[in-house]
């Protein structure tokens, strides 16, 4: 009996997993919702250093302020960013097909028109960079990788490496232009675009995505061992030194004297969806959960938010963070930057001191069913050279990843994805944690 | 305990139904899913009228050749069709939003550039009808719907009329144009296109469709109470008399004096896919349940196996056959347009004499738990024509549509989402059906 139980327990609960990315979209309540709802749809993509991101950082000033917080400010900074232009992709070889595609940030430009060459299949990245020196001259390379979904996302950082040092892999051997197959767990005919990392001694060549089901039918094409022509056009390019800026904001603690807990999630998102789990959402909940730790009494430290810049393109929100606050200690710090589903996994990275306080928010997490994992948490993206620099303490809130790869750097991160019960989940954990941490009078160290 | 099992068992069947959406794809085998594989791969999207579909008739004359089909031909005919030019659409005001849009077929083109005009959003098609003559001058539609998943596709007949009758009811009050939302049950970044039916009276205007993401961001903003501004770039135009044509072909039967039983799909697409579900997978299903019909004894009846053309533009394929062939008598027809999943339901259109043909078919059905219902067979869009004009026996084999219209007309309509497992069921009952009527010596008609 009780094994049939947790069979059909464990059918439900995966069935509720997919069932969350299927259904019709539920409306949602809160202030992670409000956010949520408003930055994708008063504002949508907000592409770092565009007109958008400018536009986005003026609604969450405005937003912040009507929430109730304090120091509201806008920390502006200039980096060398990237705009999408132009692009298509059509297989003219030995079958027509038009593909779905996206350039990657940081691609070069195709000329116009763009560029027709061989297509030439590489099964991973290890079998491009196993391929000869000037074996691509004149050719584009097609890189493919067997990414699956994971819940703690796991595959991002291997299979996540194709875009990252794939184009700079296949320029350095003479390529014209290179093709990946997107970086995401999902079977929709959506690309997933995201930035390419340019070795130094590489030239940069065009360097695209596409869709899963299109790199699918690469792959047939490929096993029927007929000779591949591509059409790329990918005319997005670099531009040098745009403006973006830090929003920061904070709700005072009892003592000033105290360093604040610092929680982040960053502004900024691809501009082919509306970023609504990248990251819309995080915003939300670490505004929500801050705001919600104050109910009652108003705890010891000041909770500082970090609506961060330029994170998608190179996190350069916050290295200029990191840099503007170097001389201001900090206590903790923590990041929102993975989706809108539920939390399942907390870890720390605490001082030995501080032992009790990991042993203790655990405790208080447990009923919400999220485990304690004895891994280092490392914090995020935007707030990783303030963590370094200071050797702050962490805490990691990891979020269910199942499907964030089916959505991420795509145009279907979009606000329906959301699960309103899942997000106010995320939000309680952020409260439970938040309201400890600010009321922790002794001081607070990373291990 | 027993309740218990059912609700293990409904939570994994939900499960797997979700689950075969979203999954990694699996390789099939079998000559339905090398149909399905080949068409999808070797040809792609086949717009009716089109070389591609023109190379799709050949690529079915070779494949039915190989399989040992007889008597294969391509019938020639001729049709007013329509071809996609460049789209796009760009909210402009109150919030900038580029929308995922597709001209609907038989739209009118936009001037080059598009127009930009007032957006007006009406809920339902009867908020439409209740517009005041001339509302629209000068302005563009936008048509909501609440169309919602059913496993027996119940949802497209009423929603459908907004795709089907919208755009002539909004030129008729004097829009510029109209957008809908997509007619369809999924959440992605990708329009469902899909002809509309111009009223007699009408003059055609531009007409398109918006995912669901973007309808929803649009009821979003129209709550807020703002007006809209849309640019809209529709260049899809009408094409006269192109050319298409019917793939016949046949298993002769032991007794040749016998009408044969003609099974039918149509071999077109939408081009925005490449034709999976829609209708490869049919033409597959028929084409294997045919020749597994063959094993050991020969059947008494010719099967004869239509693969039509222009089908999705206008059932024109159809209206050609029952014409070409009114003077040969038929026994009964079939076809199989609806996807690739499992059959749920069987329904008969017999006359009376032929009661017990549906009995002993019912009886060889439930076995793959196929149940049996009431309602009168319509046949398919394909052999509407000769089933009317010939009163032909009728049996439809119900697929399961749940997720039908989350693929239907998009690009997301590709072989990955073909579930092997539910194919090679819906080939079984069709071969089930096959050996029993092909087999069938006495008269047949419908009621």
């Amino acid at each position: 009996m009780n094994r049939t139980m947790t069979r059909a327990a464990l059918a439900l609960s995966l069935c509720l997993a997919t069932a969350a990315h299927a259904g019709p979209p539920t409306e949602g309540s809160g202030v992670a919702w409000d956010i949520t709802e408003g930055l994708t749809t008063e504002i949508g993509q907000r592409l770092a250093g565009t007109e958008r991101e400018a536009a986005a950082r003026d609604w969450a000033v405005a937003r912040l302020k009507a929430l109730g917080f304090q120091n509201i400010r806008i920390e502006p900074f200039t980096f060398d960013g990237w705009v999408r232009g132009a692009e298509s992709a059509t297989l003219t070889a030995p079958y027509p097909h038009k593909l779905a595609v996206a350039a990657l940030g940081y691609s070069a430009p195709t000329p116009a028109g763009g560029i027709t060459a061989p297509l030439v299949y590489f099964p991973t990245l290890d079998a491009l960079k196993a391929a000869p020196e000037g074996a691509l001259k004149g050719k584009i390379a097609f890189i493919d990788h067997a990414m699956r979904a994971a819940q703690d996302g796991s595959g991002y950082g291997p299979f996540g490496a194709a875009r990252r040092q794939g184009p700079s892999i296949a320029a350095a051997k003479g390529a014209l232009g290179v093709v990946i197959r997107s970086i995401g767990t999902d079977w929709q005919r959506n690309p997933h675009t995201g930035a390419t990392s340019w070795a130094k001694a590489a030239t940069p060549i065009p360097a695209g995505a596409v869709s899963n089901p299109d790199a699918d039918l690469i792959v047939r094409i490929a096993k029927r061992g007929k000779p591949m022509t591509l059409a790329l056009q990918l005319e997005g390019k670099p531009v040098p030194q745009m403006p973006s800026g830090n929003v920061v904001a904070e709700l005072p603690g009892r003592d000033p004297s105290l360093p604040p807990i610092l929680v982040a999630c960053h502004l900024d998102s691809w501009d082919l969806g509306t970023g609504a789990f990248d990251d819309a959402a995080g915003c939300g909940i670490v505004t929500e959960a801050a705001l919600a730790a104050q109910k009652g009494t108003k705890p010891l430290r000041t909770i500082r938010v970090l609506w961060a810049g330029a994170e998608e393109v190179g996190v350069f929100g916050g290295a200029a963070y990191a840099v503007a606050h170097k001389d201001t200690p900090h206590a903790l710090a923590m990041e929102a930057d993975f989706g809108a589903d539920k939390v399942w996994r907390v870890q720390f990275n605490f001082a030995p001191g501080n032992a009790d306080l990991g042993d203790r928010i655990a405790a208080s997490l447990a009923p919400l069913g999220i485990v304690r994992a004895s891994g280092k948490a490392s914090g995020g993206a935007d707030v990783g050279a303030i963590i370094a620099a200071q050797k702050l303490a962490v805490i990691d809130l990891d979020q269910d990843g199942t499907r964030y790869f089916d959505l991420h750097h795509t145009p279907d991160d979009t606000l329906d994805k959301i699960d309103p019960a899942q997000l106010a989940q995320a939000v309680e954990a952020w409260r439970r944690v938040l309201a400890i941490v600010a009321n922790e009078a002794g001081p607070l160290a990373g291990g």
